[in-house]
């Protein structure tokens, strides 16, 4: 493919972009295709010699978009929203363009720089504690997702635990090496059982136990002070050392937000003893940060160690860019740092630049800071913020829509940010599962459920850049629809007025 | 950003592309930007409204531009390439439109089920043992990066050897607990002394302890069957348990190749103890493999675990394309798979698909098989073998180059692939080092430096799409003009002639 090939397909693409968009709302949210669909519409290996963009651009519209879940229609209200954006797919060509595996800061000044520029510029923006700038001892660093910055945070903090109890215990060499697998085979991560499974599959990565911390219903399902503090002292009472601890803003089956204000002072008052790492997960909810309404969440985490929020779930970057500071960069860069030969440089050595390579798990990395660049500056602060606010409003409007209708639905958690929870009458958890059923099985809209403390409940949530209000309130009129038919043990009624797949544009 | 204004954004950003990958021949290669250069030329925070494409633009020309290091350059010969393409960027587009972090079937069906395809064409393509096909018990994923592939293959081995030996002594509950805790501190990830730094990170992320393999420059570094099989048992007279090896096609350092025939009798030998997990690197060299006089390799693989090798190297792919294949998928979903109530679904429950999520570190996961879709497609099999004969052929060339000024020029290692390393003469450290930082500090071509063994040699390697004879001939002559002038304790006389950094286009 040459320049001239290139642009011509590039311009193709582009309209294929704009029309796929513009088409999002007649689509079927959810693909319906079977499992296995793709393979046998596929050649067994790749052309012998190169196909035409053309026939590539075929395939896209006939065999791929039919097999799309699409997370930008209006009507996806599942799991979390997963923006993309015009300015977004922008900064992900130049990103692709300038592609370098940029390792360390020689490998590409400009990917270095920019990342931890605008990374200070999210810190303040989302109002974080000063901690974690990189102008003193802490910093930004972009990861792929949510899930690796609690690997990362869980790597660091284990070797911070083993490191000062040994230094603490004067342990050197082998009795150093001894102690620390003793320890090692000691700690346990901590999360509360509404944080997201992240934390147990990191502290599987990390090699080390975990202990799910309660939470009650009637605390909204936050983590409270006193658990975490029980649940510390029980684990040191059975030999076992808590080095970690995922609070969260915005937990992933209700929304739920942690107690900081009583974990920090739990975690403050171990005085000396400031040994477990606290890592404020916001991977969703961390976006509503750029309103000033939200700041008051921040006020506490000074006496955390680390936070991370995802600009791919709720702020109009498109996957990947979750954001991950630190308050402390030495204790990433005392954990992850290896420098063999084929990576040393003057600038390295002269310790005045960042080798991201030292905060993260890969060793290369892509030039992600872009499109970050792009949507702050595409859309401004008072952009990101309408968009969120419209998003909350949306999430007001649906609580509001289930109030109306006490007679069918139960919210059980607070709403919250764009969230709604809730039962069909009276908390059954049948009825509320064939209620969920019915309205995905029919594809106009597509929702997630949970089970929280054994209560199913149909999770509401809005994001899209594209979403009106008007399917907000047709999503409501589903929910009424089914639910009404599944109360009345009535057949299936929305089986026909329901838009069906559209498999090409 | 509307429709139109993106469309108009997009087409300018194509021509941005054009410009920049035309122009790569007259940039300086490597960015004589001092640390710290961009901050002071940016705001101190995003702006309060949005900024019109434009502004972007210019900054990227003018601001990020002259911060690059040219990995696409054809002057670009350090480290391993990191090829970008036009199809690839393609499919970059497409990937970022289509945004979603499909951790499962069911978030997104054709994200899962290309990636299975194209996995399964790439084995195929390059001749990896039947047993990494997904008809099996095996099959492909992609991953970020080789690193990330390391972690994955260590967290799965270190789980099946604690899991078989637990089993095989019949231990339950608490015991098979302690067991577990006690062996774990015990285990040890092995690696040759050339491997990637990746494994011995791996193993400290892993939490488990590494130990080199020592190789030999006789054996122009490669690894031996008798190293390994002397390592396992020392360490089994320490007792510890040795339970992962990597072993690797195309060492970082001096693109050295582990012998696979023997290495694959040592782990064969161990017959019921067949309990170390074998994974190879095949990083940058994998991708020779299209190439069937170079299939040869895979002979033995047979014997091994996992496979891993980058697209986002030397095929064409922009990063992140890391290919990573397994022999028995099962122990990927053993070790990685955690199952909350809201990831549930009857796709999932049914067992009929794959949920990449349960293969890798994080959740979400990228649509990056289609730009390896589009770039199998684009070049076809013709073009991609097309591609690394020319970069073959280039290393042929500069090695008759480096044997015409013995002189000057003395091969250290085995000419592989598309690299040549080489010191300047005599095995002088300090001369050649004073030639590869003068080669460097003028900056028309970029080459990196190691040691092997203590001996400080000057690596060169082609890759880019971008590279033609040309290029190849220049940088000798370079190496030629610098090597004489140090050997002749000339003053630098290169400074005129080279190009200067073109800051914007």
């Amino acid at each position: 493919m040459d320049a001239n090939q290139f642009r011509e397909a590039a311009h193709a693409a582009v309209e294929d972009v704009i029309k796929y968009y513009e088409s999002l709302g007649e689509r079927r949210v959810v693909s319906d295709v079977s499992p296995g669909y793709l393979r046998p519409q596929l050649p067994s290996g790749p052309p012998q010699t190169s196909e035409p963009f053309t026939a590539i651009q075929r395939d896209i519209a006939n065999l791929i978009i039919p097999g799309l879940t699409h997370w930008q229609s209006p009507n996806f209200m599942a799991y979390y929203p997963a923006n993309a954006s015009f300015p977004s797919i922008l900064g992900e060509i130049y990103s692709a363009t300038f592609t370098a595996p940029a390792f360390n800061w020689l490998a590409s000044p400009a990917c270095t720089e920019l990342e931890t520029v605008v990374l200070d510029w999210m810190c303040e923006l989302l109002g974080l504690p000063e901690c974690f700038l990189s102008k003193g001892e802490g910093g930004g660093v972009i990861q792929g997702t949510a899930s690796e910055a609690i690997v990362v945070a869980m790597v660091a903090a284990r070797e911070r635990y083993l490191r000062n109890k040994c230094d603490a215990e004067g342990l050197e060499g082998e009795a150093r090496e001894a102690r620390m697998s003793e320890l090692k085979s000691k700690l346990v991560a901590l999360g509360s059982d509404q944080a997201h499974s992240s934390t147990q599959k990191g502290a599987l990565i990390a090699g080390t136990k975990f202990q799910s911390v309660p939470t009650k219903m009637e605390d909204n399902c936050a983590l409270r002070g006193e658990e975490v503090r029980r649940v510390i002292k029980e684990c040191k009472e059975k030999g076992l050392e808590p080095y970690y601890l995922t609070v969260t803003m915005g937990t992933t089956g209700t929304c739920a937000t942690d107690r900081f204000d009583e974990i920090s002072k739990v975690v403050g008052e171990r005085g000396e003893e400031k040994d477990i790492w606290v890592h404020v997960d916001a991977a969703y909810a961390g976006a509503a940060l750029v309103l000033d309404e939200y700041k008051h969440f921040t006020k506490d985490w000074n006496a955390f160690d680390s936070f991370d929020m995802n600009m791919h779930k709720w702020l109009l970057t498109n996957f990947d860019a979750s954001c991950f500071f630190v308050k402390r960069r030495a204790n990433l860069t005392h954990a992850l740092s290896i420098n063999p030969a084929y990576l040393r440089n003057t600038f390295t050595d002269s310790g005045l630049v960042t080798d991201y390579r030292d905060w993260q798990i890969p060793l290369g990395r892509r030039f992600r800071s872009l499109k970050i660049w792009f949507v702050l500056r595409s859309y401004g602060i008072e952009g990101l913020q309408a968009h969120i606010r419209k998003h909350v409003g949306f999430g007001k409007l649906f609580t509001s829509l289930l109030q109306s209708r006490k007679d069918l639905f139960s919210i059980t958690t607070e709403p919250a940010f764009s969230l709604n929870c809730f039962t069909a009458l009276l908390d059954t958890n049948e009825v509320t599962k064939e209620v969920y059923e019915r309205v995905n099985q029919h594809g106009e809209i597509f929702l997630t459920s949970t089970v929280v403390h054994g209560v199913y409940v149909i999770r509401v949530v809005t994001g899209s850049p594209w979403t009106e209000e008007k399917y907000v309130r047709r999503a409501f009129e589903i929910l009424v629809q089914v639910a009404e038919e599944v109360l009345s043990g009535k057949e299936d009624g929305l089986g026909t007025d329901l838009t069906k797949t559209v498999l090409s544009h």
